[in-house]
């Protein structure tokens, strides 16, 4: 009996250090949330700097499709190395959508098919992590 | 030579077709750059909805380190399923600094290390993408 009432007060406690600060999340308003598009660029050249030039500039002609919020433009920061963190890409493009819809709108914008037909034979790798705000 | 010139000529329009939109960053203006830090979550047990919850908690904790100009935290969207989408993850933290300095601060920063320190034993796999804007 006292153990179980040492575990209970224990498992109590842990899960009160997680979850101490704040409210949780709406979980149900989930429609009403932006989405994040955050793509990963390798090069097929990494070392061509005339290449990441190219692809950078074709990722800028992207700010021009309506439904984009906004649009961060990068390349690896030189922040600590650490085993967790991936700095083998070359180029990130991270944008912001009111909604699914947006995102949609965006994959199907002739300017981003121009800009996939036009730069694809740049890379070698894409990763892509879509994401829905809590 | 006619040769020569036609290769000019067709490599000259394969760059304008990537560079035609805009000028090309600022590639001097690296230190007054922001930095935008993004970590995605694997969860030892994806079916537990509790440890998630207790995962999204634990990061909106985050909010109060003082370097942390933005924070987002989410989960996987239901965008259109493609090879090049890795939507696997179970919770994402998307974080925008002024600058390196504020990235390490955060860091160093009592409330992150009680972060992990309360919350690691959720996760199995994390990655974590630092990027530079341009």
């Amino acid at each position: 009996m006292k153990q179980n009432r040492r575990k209970f007060i224990a498992s109590t406690a842990l899960l009160g250090t997680c979850l101490a600060a704040t409210a949780l999340p709406d979980f149900n308003a989930a429609d009403k949330k932006g989405i994040i598009h955050h793509v990963f660029f390798w090069l097929k050249n990494p070392s061509s700097q005339e290449d990441l030039k190219k692809l950078l500039s074709g990722l800028q002609t992207l700010r021009k499709i309506k439904t984009v919020r906004k649009l961060y433009i990068g390349v690896p920061a030189s922040t600590e190395k650490r085993d967790v963190v991936d700095n083998s890409y070359h180029a990130s493009e991270l944008m912001f959508f009111d909604d699914l819809a947006g995102q949609q709108a965006y994959q199907d914008d002739p300017i981003h098919k121009k800009f996939v037909e036009n730069c694809s034979q740049l890379w070698q790798k894409v990763i892509v992590y879509d994401s829905m705000d809590v």
